[in-house]
């Protein structure tokens, strides 16, 4: 017998759907903290800004003007990172240096004309109206035969990098699987041979009926901390249903998703009554490269908060060289999630 | 035939030790940046500084108090992420939820009694006193049989986390292999297996032929960007010599890496005039683990720092959820390094 214990001892966990390792070490918490602190961003933005390349009717960096749009707005990304026209090609000497081409779409969503919202800020209708354009964009860019996967994902909040605070998200579709993907589909398939079963839907239903890392849920959607979550309060959305993308979510479930994030948000902006920050994106199945029944469609949120509004996890040395570590447990950041209210602290 | 160019195409590019892939945009340089700027650390701080732990006569965490050392200082971390004491154990529910424990020593290194110093404004002697202590501390912990893993590492500037300016570093030892670790292995071996020889080795000759990676090279160690590097101007010191770690680094050698470590640090401040942060670390081989003869000693550098003294690289949501990415070339990086005077702009 042993008197070890996940709350108390230093241990690593599995990212099962990665196969990577995490290093937790829960006792770390008392550790004070005298190194940077972030400056918190201004929050009292106007409802339009004349200097905004997001808001209706402004001027863009092309040269082009966007429309009085009242919803989403949707255009390509004028510093996009992946070009439409990059030729065919690579290089491969020796099996050292090894590169190929990548050919890809990058756009920019605005989610709303409103240059002082946020998601949290944002009502479930308007919300759903987003959750639409994710869909018909991805039903989109999965009709060029040559794409092979399409990354939906936003960056909140300066400390993520993220340019203009009028609230946007993009997508950056291209020719190949990346990285991250790639994990997560090898994965996957795994389970599936073995078990017949969808890896994510046999975790949900252990993680609903142990409750330990569940924050909320709704009808067809449920927010939980993952065991291996790496970053403070990580989560991640999992839909009940086992579909492989957003393609496949009814009205409803794009109304229930819709939902789902707007409690989240809500929760992570009262957790230190500041605007939230992180990066969220959703995950699901390769498209133009044949069936992958295996995938379930999930969305994670990497916030990088961990004691404050200004104090954030960094992740450098150790974790660069040799594993993602945390100080705090999964099941310690979902009680604190749990205990939140879903009234925005600006709405109070 | 083709176009395709790596100077100006996107492309992914190979990690061939860990066999990840990262995403190259050469054309995207001329992105105008609008979003967050980093406060630049004071940098006239005190020879002495009485509330520093690591100034020596100065009292610590525990209660006990520094000697007042003259070289080097070693000791246990206050705050250690990993615990000598952890009990073994472990958990396994349906292969969803697998964790284990994890029993480790972290340790800190002031590398100089004086506060008002960091590695580039040492002397070669100085940091080769250092590398004595690198060495020495990976033999004694090498001695504890159930260590299998021993990462030393250092984190300089609050951007990366450092939480105080003195300058140090950290060693991390535990009883299994780090996620970073495991892939170089198996990536190595591989290699090894196939075709007999170090891949390091292998991949050092011809870049050294080519020069169009090389920063600058001594006796025994070469400075190089790798091909596939992720920050902006990361680097890699490699071993001319194929050693599987530090421990076999011989008098004239570890003065050779205290020449090639003092000359890129000073290259990294003149970069933008500023003490330029990174997390940097060694990799090699695991301990008390059979032998591992393709295991090649290097090290890392990975700078946040992209445009400017206040402009760093996100890596964020793409980066987070789908695959690393760039915006300079490797070979960009690497001309503008070789550019770089040898000489401290604060000693001109
Ligand atoms: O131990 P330190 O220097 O206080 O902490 C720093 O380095 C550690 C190892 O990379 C990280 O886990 C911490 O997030 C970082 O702030
Ligand atoms: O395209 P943006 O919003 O200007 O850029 C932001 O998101 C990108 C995708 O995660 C990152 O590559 C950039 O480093 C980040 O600043």
């Amino acid at each position: 017998e042993t008197n070890f214990d996940l709350k108390e001892h230093p241990h690593s966990r599995l990212n099962i759907l990665t196969g990577d390792w995490i290093l937790v070490s829960p006792h770390r918490t008392k550790r004070p903290w005298q190194g940077k602190v972030e400056a918190t961003q201004a929050d009292d933005r106007p409802q339009y800004d004349p200097a905004c390349y997001l808001c209706p009717t402004n001027k863009r960096a092309d040269g082009s003007e966007n429309p009085d749009y009242k919803g989403s707005f949707v255009f390509t990304n004028d510093y996009s990172s992946l070009l439409l026209n990059t030729p065919d090609g690579g290089l491969n000497e020796d099996e050292l240096l090894v590169a190929n081409s990548q050919k890809g779409i990058c756009r920019v969503i605005s989610f709303s004309p409103r240059h002082d919202l946020t998601l949290p800020q944002m009502t479930t209708e308007e919300i759903a109206k987003v959750v639409d354009v994710w869909q018909t964009e991805f039903q989109d860019l999965a009709s060029y035969p040559w794409i092979k996967h399409i990354q939906i994902f936003e960056n909140k909040g300066d400390i993520m990098g993220c340019s203009n605070p009028h609230p946007h998200g993009q997508i950056w579709a291209q020719n190949s699987l990346p990285v991250e993907v790639a994990k997560e589909t090898q994965q996957q398939k795994l389970h599936f041979e073995q078990k017949g079963t969808s890896l994510l839907a046999d975790y949900l239903a252990l993680e609903l009926k142990k409750q330990d890392r569940v924050v909320f849920e709704n009808e067809h959607f449920a927010v939980l901390v993952p065991f291996w979550a790496v970053w403070p309060y990580e989560t991640m959305i999992v839909s009940k249903r086992h579909v492989t993308s957003i393609l496949y979510f009814t009205d409803e479930e794009k109304v229930a998703l819709a939902d789902a994030i707007r409690r989240l948000t809500i929760r992570y902006d009262n957790m230190f009554e500041t605007s939230f920050p992180y990066s969220a994106g959703m995950h699901q199945s390769p498209v133009n490269s044949g069936d992958h029944p295996y995938w379930h469609w999930h969305m994670h949120f990497y916030p990088p908060l961990l004691r404050s509004a200004t104090v954030k996890k960094f992740m450098v040395g150790y974790e660069m060289l040799a594993n993602p570590q945390r100080d705090i447990t999964a099941e310690f950041a979902a009680e604190k999630l749990r205990g939140l209210s879903e009234v925005h602290y600006k709405a109070r």
